[in-house]
C-alpha cells in the first residue's frame, strides 16, 4: 500500500494535463488564468484519466488522509505540498426523522455545516485554490465572497502565512463579518452587493497579481467542490445515489458535483448510472431556476433580494451548466421565499439536529417542495447537500423560535414554568388541529 | 476483520461490569445513579481490561466508524443501538505557526470547534449519554449547562426522537441561547449562575424522573471524553503525547482525558508513559487553580466572574482529582485574565486559522504562559484541546479585532483605502518598535 501511494505522489505532474476552454476546446497551460482567450469560456483542468485508473483505487483512497486530500490525484495540485487542515470527510448522515415528516424512504444528508475549518462547503475549494496559489508563487491571496468564501479564505490564509485581502457587500449577517475579522485578513467591505463586488475584484485581480481564489484562480478552486461528489459516492459504499438536491449560487458547485461523479465512473471506481440533478434558489434571488423553467439556454441577470445572502449571486458564472445538467439528467431547479427558507432550517435542526444558514433553509425547503409536487421518488436514494453552519446566520432565525422561559433557581419557579410551556404547546397543538 | 467486529459486538455487556465509587470502591448496577450511597463519593464505570484486551486491537478499532463509536467498547453502552451523529475523530493540527510564535517545536491541537454536530467537546459526551439513556428507558432527556451542553444535547436529542428540556444560566452568549432554542427543546434560563442552575436540576432530577446528562446519567456521560485522549493517542500513531493542556470547568474533561491515556496502556493499544497534564482557567473562575497553587486537597468554591462563561464553574465536581493529576503528572494549573483570553482566541485564529470560545482562548493564554514560565520543554510533544467554537461567543472578541474597511464598489475608492490599512499597519508597528 505504501509504495502504490509513493507511486502515486510522483504521478500528479503527469496526471494534471492543461487548462482547457469548456466552449471551445483550447488549451492553456497551468498558470493562473481563468478565461479562453479566444472565445472567452470558463477554462477547466484538464487530467490524463488513462494515468488516473491505473494508479488510483478504492483502496489507496481509503488509505490516505480522513479529508479531501485522499482524493488529490483528481486535484489540482501538482505537489505535495498541499494544505490539509482536515478539511472534508463530513457526515454522510442517513435522516430518519426528516425523511418520515417528508415520506422519503432513502433520504440522506451530507452535512458540511461541520466542515473544517470555517463550517462551510467552501473550505473545499479554498483547500485547493490556497494550494495551488502557493504552487504558482502568490504570496497574497483574495476573494470577492458572499462570507462563507471569505471566513475560509481568511482562515486558510492565515494557517498557511499567506497575506489576505477579502472582498464582502457591505450588508452581511454579523458572524459571517466577525468570522473572517478574526483572522486579520484586510477585509473591504463593499457598498453593493455580490455582483458589483465581483465586478471590482476583477479589476484589482487584473492590478495587483493578488490570486482572487474565485477569479484567476477559479479553474483550480471549483475543483474543490468535486469532493462533495467523490464523498457520497464513498461513503454509500462505492456507489452513485439516484438523486441529489444542492443549493444554485454560482452554479460551480453543482457542476462540480456532477464532475465528480462522472471521474468515478471514468476510473472505474463506481459503476455509471444516472444521477438526477435537482438545484435549489432563493425566490429573491433566482436566475437559475427561471432559465430552468423557461427551458432558456441562457441566465437573465437579477438583482438579489433575499435573507439567503449566501446564494445571492444575480449573474451566476456557472448558471447555464447549471441549467444543462438539471435538464439532462432529468432533475428539476425550483425557488422558495424567505418564510420557506426560515422553515426549512427550523425543520432540519427539529428532526436532524442540524442547524444550517439560509442556504440550508432553502435546500430543505426545496427538498420539501419537490416531494410534494411528486418530483422526487420517495424509494429513490437522495443526498441533500447542506453546505453551511446557521451560528453565522442567526439574524434570519432570531425572533421565528420561540424564547427561553425566564426562572428563578427554585422547583416552583421551574414547575409553574413547566406546566405553563405544556399549556402552550397544547394550545399550538389545538390551533393545528382547528 | 468483519467476523472480529460481529465477535466484538456481542462482547460489550461481558465488558461492562458495575458502577464502582471512585472513594470506597462499593458497587453498584448500571442503572441511573451517579452518587454513592456509602460515603456520597461519585461513581465511575467499571470494566472488564482483560476481556477487552482480548477483544480490541489497532485494526479493529482502525476499521471501525469515523466517529468516537470506533472505541465503543470502551463506552458504557450495552448494545449496538448507539446514537452515531458523526461525533468525534477531529482532527489533530500539526502546529507550525502558532508554535513557531512560543518556540514550541512539537505542538498539535486537537481542534473540537470543528466536532459535530455542535461544534464543541460535548457532542462527545452527550451522544454517549443520551445512547445509555435510551437503553434505560427514558423518553426525556435534560441537563445543566453552561451553553454548549444546552445546544448538544438539545440537538442530539432532536436526533434521536427524544423530549427534551435543558437549563442555562440567564445571561449567556446569544449564539449559545440561539444554538439551543433552534432544535425547539424546552428551555429553562434560570436567574443565577451554573452551580444555582446546577442544584436546581439536581431537585429536579429527583422528582421527574428525566435523564440528566450531567447529573443522575453523569458516569456514562463523563465516559464520553475519553475518546479526547484515546482519539489523540491513535492520531500520534498510537503513541502518547509528553504533556497535554486542557480547560478546566468541573474538572471532569481533564480526569477522563487521563483515563483514556491509562486505558490504552493498560490494554496494551499504546506504550505507557508518563504523560504531564496541565490545565487552564480563567482568573474569574479558578477555584482549581488556586487549590493547586496552595498545595490544597479540597476545593474552596467561588463566585464566577468572567468572560469565559462556558469554564465558569465555582463549585467543580471534579476538582480535587484534576488537582491529584496535575499534582502526580508533574504538570499545572494556571489562570489567566479575560484580556488574556482574548488575545488567546486572537493568536490562535491569526496563527493557526482556528476561531475557538473563550474557554479556547483561556487555553492558549494558559498555554503561552506556561512556556514563558518554562514549564513547557520546547521538545515535549504538546497537545492543546480547543473545545468550542468562537461563532457562539462572539461578543467576547467585539470590539478587539477591528472593523471592516467600507469602500465605494470602483477601483479608486479600493486603492485609497488600501494605502490606508497599509500605512495602519506601519503606525501600528511603529508603535510596537518604540
Amino acid at each position: 500500500m505504501t509504495q502504490a501511494i509513493a507511486n502515486l505522489n510522483k504521478a500528479n505532474t503527469s496526471i494534471l494535463k492543461a487548462l482547457k476552454c469548456k466552449e471551445c476546446g483550447a488549451e492553456y497551460e497551468l498558470q493562473a488564468t481563468h478565461v479562453c482567450e479566444l472565445c472567452f469560456g470558463p477554462l477547466e483542468v484538464k487530467y490524463d484519466y488513462d494515468v488516473l485508473r491505473q494508479s488510483v483505487s478504492r483502496e489507496t483512497i481509503e488509505a490516505g488522509p480522513n479529508s479531501i486530500w485522499r482524493y488529490r490525484q483528481f486535484l489540482p495540485v501538482a505537489t505535495d505540498n498541499y494544505i490539509d487542515v482536515g478539511t472534508g470527510m463530513t457526515p454522510l448522515l442517513r435522516s430518519h426523522r426528516l425523511a418520515r415528516r417528508l415520506g422519503l424512504n432513502k433520504l440522506y444528508i451530507k452535512n458540511d455545516a461541520v466542515n473544517m475549518p470555517t463550517l462551510s462547503f467552501k473550505d473545499r475549494v479554498v483547500s485547493v485554490a490556497l494550494s495551488r496559489a502557493r504552487e504558482l508563487g502568490f504570496t497574497t491571496v483574495s476573494c470577492a465572497s458572499t462570507g462563507n468564501l471569505a471566513n475560509s479564505t481568511a482562515a486558510i490564509a492565515a494557517y498557511a502565512g499567506l497575506d489576505c485581502c477579502v472582498f464582502i457587500p457591505s450588508d452581511l449577517e454579523a458572524g459571517k463579518v466577525l468570522g473572517s475579522l478574526i483572522y486579520s485578513p484586510t477585509l473591504m467591505a463593499v457598498k453593493g452587493n455580490y455582483d458589483q463586488v465581483n465586478r471590482l475584484c476583477s479589476e484589482v485581480a487584473n492590478t495587483h497579481g493578488w490570486g482572487f481564489v474565485n477569479i484567476n484562480l477559479r479553474p483550480y478552486y471549483s475543483e474543490g467542490s468535486k469532493t462533495l461528489g467523490f464523498e457520497v459516492a464513498e461513503q454509500l459504499g462505492w456507489e452513485l445515489p439516484d438523486h441529489i438536491v444542492a443549493p444554485l449560487a454560482s452554479g460551480s458547485l453543482f457542476t462540480k458535483i456532477y464532475k465528480g461523479f462522472q471521474e468515478f465512473t471514468e476510473v472505474g471506481l463506481v459503476e455509471g448510472k444516472k444521477v438526477r440533478f435537482s438545484g435549489a434558489q432563493a425566490e429573491g434571488c433566482s436566475p437559475i431556476a427561471t432559465a430552468f423553467k423557461e427551458g432558456r439556454d441562457f441566465i437573465q441577470p437579477v438583482k438579489p433580494n433575499t435573507i439567503a445572502k449566501s446564494i445571492a449571486i444575480g449573474n451566476p458564472a456557472d448558471g447555464v451548466y447549471a441549467v444543462e445538467i438539471a435538464q439532462k439528467t432529468g432533475g428539476n431547479i425550483e425557488s422558495v421565499n424567505d418564510a420557506e427558507i426560515i422553515e426549512g432550517i427550523k425543520l432540519l435542526a427539529e428532526t436532524e439536529g442540524i442547524f444550517t444558514e439560509t442556504a440550508g433553509g432553502t435546500t430543505i425547503a426545496v427538498l420539501k417542495k419537490l416531494v410534494e409536487a411528486g418530483k422526487i421518488d420517495p424509494d429513490e436514494t437522495t443526498v441533500v447537500y447542506i453546505t453551511g453552519n446557521g451560528l453565522k446566520t442567526q439574524e434570519a432565525v432570531q425572533g421565528y423560535i420561540g424564547e427561553p422561559l425566564t426562572i428563578d433557581a427554585k422547583l416552583d419557579s421551574f414547575e409553574r414554568a413547566l406546566e405553563r410551556s405544556r399549556t402552550l404547546d397544547r394550545l399550538e397543538w389545538q390551533q393545528v388541529l382547528v
